[in-house]
Protein backbone atom coordinates (compact mmCIF):
# COMPACT_ATOMS: atom_id res chain seq x y z
CA UNK A 1 0.00 0.00 0.00
CA UNK A 2 1.88 3.53 -1.10
CA UNK A 3 0.16 5.30 1.65
CA UNK A 4 0.21 5.09 5.12
CA UNK A 5 -2.97 7.09 6.09
CA UNK A 6 -5.02 4.55 3.89
CA UNK A 7 -3.72 1.84 5.49
CA UNK A 8 -4.86 3.30 8.33
CA UNK A 9 -8.41 4.09 7.06
CA UNK A 10 -8.97 0.53 5.78
CA UNK A 11 -7.80 -1.12 9.05
CA UNK A 12 -10.00 1.59 10.51
CA UNK A 13 -13.47 0.66 8.65
CA UNK A 14 -12.90 -2.91 9.97
CA UNK A 15 -14.57 -2.25 13.23
CA UNK A 16 -17.95 -2.00 11.39
CA UNK A 17 -19.88 -5.46 11.19
CA UNK A 18 -19.69 -7.94 8.97
CA UNK A 19 -16.49 -6.08 7.53
CA UNK A 20 -13.59 -7.99 6.05
CA UNK A 21 -10.42 -6.81 4.70
CA UNK A 22 -11.61 -6.69 0.64
CA UNK A 23 -14.64 -4.82 1.78
CA UNK A 24 -12.82 -2.23 3.73
CA UNK A 25 -10.45 -1.62 1.39
CA UNK A 26 -13.91 -1.56 -1.32
CA UNK A 27 -15.19 1.42 1.38
CA UNK A 28 -12.45 3.49 1.79
CA UNK A 29 -11.82 3.89 -2.56
CA UNK A 30 -15.59 4.44 -2.46
CA UNK A 31 -15.21 7.08 0.57
CA UNK A 32 -11.68 8.70 -1.11
CA UNK A 33 -12.73 8.21 -5.19
CA UNK A 34 -16.26 9.32 -5.24
CA UNK A 35 -17.98 10.32 -1.92
CA UNK A 36 -15.42 12.96 -0.11
CA UNK A 37 -18.07 15.29 1.14
CA UNK A 38 -20.50 11.86 2.31
CA UNK A 39 -17.46 10.32 4.14
CA UNK A 40 -16.68 13.79 5.88
CA UNK A 41 -20.00 13.83 7.08
CA UNK A 42 -19.82 10.50 8.78
CA UNK A 43 -16.83 11.03 10.24
CA UNK A 44 -18.74 14.46 11.96
CA UNK A 45 -22.01 12.45 12.49
CA UNK A 46 -20.19 9.18 13.76
CA UNK A 47 -17.82 11.53 16.11
CA UNK A 48 -20.73 13.56 17.77
CA UNK A 49 -23.33 10.66 17.91
CA UNK A 50 -20.84 8.75 19.96
CA UNK A 51 -19.56 11.41 22.29
CA UNK A 52 -23.34 12.70 22.98
CA UNK A 53 -25.62 9.24 22.48
CA UNK A 54 -25.64 7.97 26.10
CA UNK A 55 -28.39 5.71 28.00
CA UNK A 56 -31.80 6.69 28.87
CA UNK A 57 -31.94 7.07 32.72
CA UNK A 58 -35.03 5.81 32.67
CA UNK A 59 -35.38 2.62 30.09
CA UNK A 60 -31.19 2.53 29.14
CA UNK A 61 -32.09 2.51 25.62
CA UNK A 62 -29.82 5.35 23.44
CA UNK A 63 -30.38 8.68 24.37
CA UNK A 64 -28.91 12.03 23.67
CA UNK A 65 -30.84 13.76 26.61
CA UNK A 66 -31.04 11.98 30.05
CA UNK A 67 -34.57 10.44 29.78
CA UNK A 68 -35.58 9.39 26.24
CA UNK A 69 -38.68 10.61 23.95
CA UNK A 70 -40.00 7.16 24.33
CA UNK A 71 -40.10 7.06 28.38
CA UNK A 72 -41.92 10.85 28.24
CA UNK A 73 -44.07 10.29 25.86
CA UNK A 74 -47.74 11.01 27.27
CA UNK A 75 -49.13 8.96 24.48
CA UNK A 76 -47.55 5.56 25.76
CA UNK A 77 -49.56 3.34 28.15
CA UNK A 78 -47.16 3.36 31.28
CA UNK A 79 -49.09 -0.12 33.33
CA UNK A 80 -47.32 -1.74 30.17
CA UNK A 81 -43.82 -2.04 29.90
CA UNK A 82 -41.75 -4.55 27.28
CA UNK A 83 -38.11 -5.78 28.08
CA UNK A 84 -36.11 -6.25 25.39
CA UNK A 85 -31.98 -7.54 25.14
CA UNK A 86 -30.91 -4.41 22.61
CA UNK A 87 -31.44 -1.14 21.36
CA UNK A 88 -32.29 -3.19 17.83
CA UNK A 89 -34.69 -5.53 19.48
CA UNK A 90 -36.95 -2.40 20.74
CA UNK A 91 -36.50 -1.01 17.22
CA UNK A 92 -37.94 -4.38 15.25
CA UNK A 93 -41.05 -4.36 18.05
CA UNK A 94 -41.12 -0.89 17.20
CA UNK A 95 -41.54 -1.72 13.43
CA UNK A 96 -43.21 -4.40 13.42
CA UNK A 97 -45.90 -4.17 16.12
CA UNK A 98 -48.80 -2.06 17.65
CA UNK A 99 -47.31 -1.72 20.71
CA UNK A 100 -47.70 1.38 22.26
CA UNK A 101 -46.03 0.94 25.95
CA UNK A 102 -42.83 1.50 27.21
CA UNK A 103 -39.83 -0.31 26.84
CA UNK A 104 -36.74 -1.37 29.48
CA UNK A 105 -33.57 -2.35 27.37
CA UNK A 106 -31.12 -4.44 28.99
CA UNK A 107 -28.51 -4.13 27.15
CA UNK A 108 -26.99 -8.17 27.02
CA UNK A 109 -28.15 -11.15 28.86
CA UNK A 110 -27.45 -12.41 31.99
CA UNK A 111 -24.23 -14.81 31.43
CA UNK A 112 -22.72 -15.44 34.71
CA UNK A 113 -19.21 -16.73 32.74
CA UNK A 114 -18.82 -13.40 30.90
CA UNK A 115 -19.85 -11.53 34.07
CA UNK A 116 -22.93 -10.52 33.09
CA UNK A 117 -25.37 -10.61 35.96
CA UNK A 118 -28.87 -9.01 37.07
CA UNK A 119 -26.37 -5.60 38.26
CA UNK A 120 -24.74 -4.98 34.44
CA UNK A 121 -28.43 -5.62 33.41
CA UNK A 122 -29.73 -2.34 35.35
CA UNK A 123 -31.90 -5.04 37.29
CA UNK A 124 -31.86 -2.57 40.30
CA UNK A 125 -32.98 0.06 38.22
CA UNK A 126 -35.70 -2.37 36.49
CA UNK A 127 -36.87 -3.48 40.09
CA UNK A 128 -37.53 0.15 41.42
CA UNK A 129 -39.62 0.76 38.29
CA UNK A 130 -41.39 -2.00 39.04
CA UNK A 131 -41.95 -0.93 42.76
CA UNK A 132 -43.27 2.28 41.75
CA UNK A 133 -46.76 0.20 41.08
CA UNK A 134 -47.51 2.02 37.88
CA UNK A 135 -46.96 -1.00 35.54
CA UNK A 136 -49.57 -4.25 35.36
CA UNK A 137 -47.82 -6.02 33.00
CA UNK A 138 -43.69 -6.95 32.25
CA UNK A 139 -43.58 -8.46 28.75
CA UNK A 140 -40.14 -10.14 28.35
CA UNK A 141 -39.09 -10.11 25.14
CA UNK A 142 -35.54 -11.77 25.57
CA UNK A 143 -34.16 -14.00 23.13
CA UNK A 144 -35.65 -17.39 22.36
CA UNK A 145 -31.56 -18.66 23.22
CA UNK A 146 -30.85 -20.61 26.41
CA UNK A 147 -29.60 -17.11 28.02
CA UNK A 148 -32.35 -15.41 27.03
CA UNK A 149 -34.61 -18.15 28.56
CA UNK A 150 -32.74 -18.00 31.71
CA UNK A 151 -32.81 -14.32 31.76
CA UNK A 152 -36.90 -14.27 31.41
CA UNK A 153 -36.94 -16.76 34.02
CA UNK A 154 -35.04 -14.41 35.88
CA UNK A 155 -37.25 -11.55 34.90
CA UNK A 156 -40.70 -13.66 35.42
CA UNK A 157 -39.56 -14.01 38.91
CA UNK A 158 -38.52 -10.47 39.61
CA UNK A 159 -41.98 -9.24 38.16
CA UNK A 160 -44.16 -11.80 40.70
CA UNK A 161 -42.41 -10.23 43.57
CA UNK A 162 -43.58 -6.85 43.11
CA UNK A 163 -46.85 -8.01 42.28
CA UNK A 164 -46.24 -7.06 38.09
CA UNK A 165 -47.65 -9.99 35.72
CA UNK A 166 -45.09 -11.32 33.49
CA UNK A 167 -45.24 -12.24 29.83
CA UNK A 168 -43.38 -14.00 27.36
CA UNK A 169 -43.38 -13.63 23.24
CA UNK A 170 -45.16 -16.83 21.67
CA UNK A 171 -42.92 -19.56 20.53
CA UNK A 172 -43.78 -21.62 17.13
CA UNK A 173 -43.41 -22.17 13.68
CA UNK A 174 -42.57 -18.67 11.70
CA UNK A 175 -45.52 -17.47 9.90
CA UNK A 176 -45.23 -18.11 5.55
CA UNK A 177 -42.13 -21.02 6.91
CA UNK A 178 -42.45 -24.79 5.57
CA UNK A 179 -42.37 -27.47 8.54
CA UNK A 180 -39.74 -29.33 6.47
CA UNK A 181 -36.91 -26.51 6.90
CA UNK A 182 -38.47 -25.73 10.55
CA UNK A 183 -35.60 -26.63 13.16
CA UNK A 184 -36.69 -29.92 15.44
CA UNK A 185 -36.81 -27.86 18.58
CA UNK A 186 -39.13 -25.06 17.41
CA UNK A 187 -41.06 -27.76 15.75
CA UNK A 188 -41.72 -29.80 19.08
CA UNK A 189 -42.85 -26.98 21.03
CA UNK A 190 -44.92 -25.41 18.16
CA UNK A 191 -46.24 -29.01 18.45
CA UNK A 192 -46.71 -29.78 22.36
CA UNK A 193 -48.65 -26.14 22.55
CA UNK A 194 -50.58 -26.77 19.94
CA UNK A 195 -54.20 -24.82 20.50
CA UNK A 196 -57.66 -26.03 19.33
CA UNK A 197 -58.84 -24.59 16.30
CA UNK A 198 -62.26 -22.07 16.47
CA UNK B 1 -36.33 6.68 16.16
CA UNK B 2 -35.94 8.20 20.20
CA UNK B 3 -32.75 9.80 18.80
CA UNK B 4 -32.44 12.36 16.05
CA UNK B 5 -29.06 12.21 16.19
CA UNK B 6 -28.86 8.00 15.75
CA UNK B 7 -31.01 8.59 12.91
CA UNK B 8 -28.59 10.99 10.87
CA UNK B 9 -25.91 8.44 11.86
CA UNK B 10 -27.66 5.89 10.52
CA UNK B 11 -28.17 7.64 7.09
CA UNK B 12 -24.54 9.27 6.80
CA UNK B 13 -23.64 5.03 7.04
CA UNK B 14 -25.22 4.75 3.65
CA UNK B 15 -22.74 6.73 1.73
CA UNK B 16 -20.68 3.33 1.93
CA UNK B 17 -20.70 1.15 -0.70
CA UNK B 18 -23.66 -1.69 -0.61
CA UNK B 19 -24.98 -0.30 2.55
CA UNK B 20 -28.31 0.13 2.52
CA UNK B 21 -30.91 1.40 5.35
CA UNK B 22 -30.85 -2.18 7.38
CA UNK B 23 -26.93 -2.54 7.64
CA UNK B 24 -26.52 1.16 8.34
CA UNK B 25 -28.69 0.37 11.49
CA UNK B 26 -26.59 -2.60 12.19
CA UNK B 27 -23.57 -0.65 12.20
CA UNK B 28 -24.59 2.16 14.17
CA UNK B 29 -25.92 0.14 16.73
CA UNK B 30 -22.72 -1.93 16.64
CA UNK B 31 -20.52 1.24 16.85
CA UNK B 32 -22.56 2.74 19.81
CA UNK B 33 -23.20 -0.65 21.69
CA UNK B 34 -19.58 -2.51 21.60
CA UNK B 35 -17.27 -0.61 19.90
CA UNK B 36 -16.72 3.16 21.05
CA UNK B 37 -13.23 3.15 20.80
CA UNK B 38 -13.08 1.64 17.53
CA UNK B 39 -15.51 4.12 16.43
CA UNK B 40 -13.84 6.97 17.48
CA UNK B 41 -10.77 6.02 15.63
CA UNK B 42 -12.97 5.36 12.39
CA UNK B 43 -14.19 8.61 12.60
CA UNK B 44 -10.91 10.24 12.92
CA UNK B 45 -9.00 8.77 10.15
CA UNK B 46 -12.01 8.79 7.89
CA UNK B 47 -11.28 12.52 8.79
CA UNK B 48 -7.70 12.97 8.11
CA UNK B 49 -7.51 10.60 5.41
CA UNK B 50 -10.18 12.67 3.31
CA UNK B 51 -7.92 15.70 4.59
CA UNK B 52 -4.64 14.55 3.57
CA UNK B 53 -4.63 12.28 0.82
CA UNK B 54 -4.70 13.64 -2.75
CA UNK B 55 -3.07 12.14 -5.64
CA UNK B 56 0.18 12.03 -6.93
CA UNK B 57 1.47 14.47 -9.36
CA UNK B 58 3.17 11.60 -11.30
CA UNK B 59 0.87 8.75 -11.81
CA UNK B 60 -2.32 10.13 -10.35
CA UNK B 61 -2.58 7.35 -7.51
CA UNK B 62 -3.93 8.31 -3.97
CA UNK B 63 -1.29 9.36 -2.10
CA UNK B 64 -0.64 12.05 0.85
CA UNK B 65 2.58 13.07 -0.17
CA UNK B 66 3.39 15.00 -3.91
CA UNK B 67 4.94 11.93 -5.45
CA UNK B 68 3.94 8.58 -4.18
CA UNK B 69 6.12 6.09 -2.38
CA UNK B 70 5.76 3.73 -5.88
CA UNK B 71 6.77 6.51 -8.35
CA UNK B 72 9.94 6.84 -6.45
CA UNK B 73 11.01 3.60 -5.55
CA UNK B 74 14.47 3.15 -6.97
CA UNK B 75 13.89 -0.76 -7.34
CA UNK B 76 11.04 -0.37 -10.01
CA UNK B 77 11.79 -0.44 -13.57
CA UNK B 78 11.16 3.00 -15.24
CA UNK B 79 10.58 1.16 -18.69
CA UNK B 80 7.80 -0.21 -17.69
CA UNK B 81 4.31 2.09 -17.30
CA UNK B 82 1.06 0.06 -16.73
CA UNK B 83 -2.51 2.50 -17.00
CA UNK B 84 -5.11 1.18 -15.03
CA UNK B 85 -8.65 3.15 -14.45
CA UNK B 86 -8.27 3.31 -10.62
CA UNK B 87 -6.65 2.72 -7.99
CA UNK B 88 -8.66 -0.31 -7.27
CA UNK B 89 -7.00 -2.36 -10.06
CA UNK B 90 -3.48 -0.57 -9.13
CA UNK B 91 -3.84 -2.78 -6.04
CA UNK B 92 -5.30 -5.85 -7.12
CA UNK B 93 -2.02 -5.79 -10.05
CA UNK B 94 0.01 -5.19 -7.59
CA UNK B 95 -1.28 -8.37 -5.20
CA UNK B 96 -1.43 -10.80 -7.88
CA UNK B 97 1.31 -10.04 -10.33
CA UNK B 98 5.22 -9.58 -10.21
CA UNK B 99 5.03 -6.52 -11.74
CA UNK B 100 7.96 -4.37 -10.60
CA UNK B 101 6.90 -1.66 -13.17
CA UNK B 102 5.72 1.77 -12.78
CA UNK B 103 1.63 2.86 -12.62
CA UNK B 104 -0.45 5.50 -14.15
CA UNK B 105 -4.12 5.61 -12.41
CA UNK B 106 -6.36 7.35 -15.16
CA UNK B 107 -9.39 7.93 -12.63
CA UNK B 108 -11.61 7.01 -14.89
CA UNK B 109 -12.47 5.90 -18.32
CA UNK B 110 -12.94 7.60 -21.73
CA UNK B 111 -16.85 8.80 -21.71
CA UNK B 112 -17.60 11.29 -23.63
CA UNK B 113 -21.63 11.28 -23.01
CA UNK B 114 -20.58 11.62 -18.79
CA UNK B 115 -18.22 14.72 -20.58
CA UNK B 116 -14.81 12.60 -19.63
CA UNK B 117 -12.97 12.78 -21.93
CA UNK B 118 -8.72 13.26 -22.53
CA UNK B 119 -7.98 15.97 -19.79
CA UNK B 120 -10.46 14.54 -17.13
CA UNK B 121 -8.09 11.29 -17.39
CA UNK B 122 -5.06 13.43 -17.34
CA UNK B 123 -3.57 12.60 -20.57
CA UNK B 124 -1.86 15.47 -20.96
CA UNK B 125 0.65 14.14 -17.92
CA UNK B 126 0.91 10.84 -19.36
CA UNK B 127 1.51 12.24 -22.55
CA UNK B 128 4.33 14.44 -21.32
CA UNK B 129 5.61 11.28 -19.15
CA UNK B 130 6.04 9.32 -22.41
CA UNK B 131 7.99 11.97 -24.03
CA UNK B 132 10.42 12.06 -21.51
CA UNK B 133 11.78 9.04 -23.39
CA UNK B 134 12.50 6.41 -20.56
CA UNK B 135 9.40 4.62 -20.56
CA UNK B 136 9.44 1.56 -23.71
CA UNK B 137 6.43 -0.18 -23.19
CA UNK B 138 2.99 1.03 -21.61
CA UNK B 139 1.16 -2.06 -20.29
CA UNK B 140 -3.16 -1.30 -21.06
CA UNK B 141 -4.42 -2.61 -18.17
CA UNK B 142 -7.85 -0.69 -18.52
CA UNK B 143 -11.17 -2.67 -18.30
CA UNK B 144 -12.66 -5.28 -20.88
CA UNK B 145 -15.76 -3.21 -21.05
CA UNK B 146 -16.89 -1.21 -24.35
CA UNK B 147 -15.35 2.08 -22.49
CA UNK B 148 -12.49 0.26 -21.16
CA UNK B 149 -11.65 -0.88 -24.85
CA UNK B 150 -11.82 2.26 -26.23
CA UNK B 151 -9.71 3.95 -23.86
CA UNK B 152 -7.30 1.44 -24.82
CA UNK B 153 -7.29 2.17 -28.22
CA UNK B 154 -6.97 5.85 -27.50
CA UNK B 155 -3.80 4.82 -25.45
CA UNK B 156 -2.40 2.34 -28.08
CA UNK B 157 -2.12 5.46 -30.28
CA UNK B 158 -1.06 7.86 -27.81
CA UNK B 159 2.11 5.38 -27.01
CA UNK B 160 2.84 5.20 -30.62
CA UNK B 161 3.08 8.83 -31.32
CA UNK B 162 5.51 8.67 -28.57
CA UNK B 163 7.70 5.55 -29.90
CA UNK B 164 6.32 3.79 -27.06
CA UNK B 165 5.63 0.32 -27.66
CA UNK B 166 1.80 -0.41 -26.38
CA UNK B 167 0.09 -4.01 -24.83
CA UNK B 168 -3.17 -5.18 -23.62
CA UNK B 169 -3.67 -7.55 -21.16
CA UNK B 170 -4.32 -11.27 -22.45
CA UNK B 171 -8.35 -11.60 -22.92
CA UNK B 172 -9.92 -16.09 -22.61
CA UNK B 173 -11.03 -18.33 -20.62
CA UNK B 174 -10.81 -17.26 -16.95
CA UNK B 175 -8.26 -19.96 -15.16
CA UNK B 176 -10.37 -22.59 -12.61
CA UNK B 177 -13.77 -21.50 -15.01
CA UNK B 178 -16.12 -24.33 -17.24
CA UNK B 179 -16.46 -23.47 -20.38
CA UNK B 180 -20.40 -23.89 -20.16
CA UNK B 181 -20.79 -20.83 -17.45
CA UNK B 182 -17.96 -18.56 -19.54
CA UNK B 183 -20.11 -15.68 -21.65
CA UNK B 184 -20.46 -15.67 -25.60
CA UNK B 185 -17.93 -13.07 -26.03
CA UNK B 186 -15.04 -14.27 -23.78
CA UNK B 187 -15.71 -17.78 -25.20
CA UNK B 188 -15.92 -16.53 -29.03
CA UNK B 189 -12.58 -14.25 -28.43
CA UNK B 190 -10.62 -17.05 -27.01
CA UNK B 191 -11.75 -19.43 -29.40
CA UNK B 192 -10.20 -17.22 -32.00
CA UNK B 193 -7.33 -16.55 -30.12
CA UNK B 194 -6.15 -19.97 -29.69
CA UNK B 195 -2.68 -20.65 -29.71
CA UNK B 196 -0.88 -23.80 -30.63
CA UNK B 197 -0.18 -26.24 -28.17
CA UNK B 198 3.52 -26.52 -27.35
Amino acid sequence: MSSQLLEQLIEAFRVLPGVGRKTAQRMAYHVLERERDGGKKLAETLQSAIDKIGHCERCRDFSEDAVCATCTAPARDPQLLCAVESPADLLAIEQATGYRGRYFVLQGRLSPLDGIGPRELGLDLLSSRLAEGEVRELIIATNPTVEGEATAHYLAQLARQHGVRPSRLAHGVPLGGELEYVDRGTLSHAFGSRSEMP
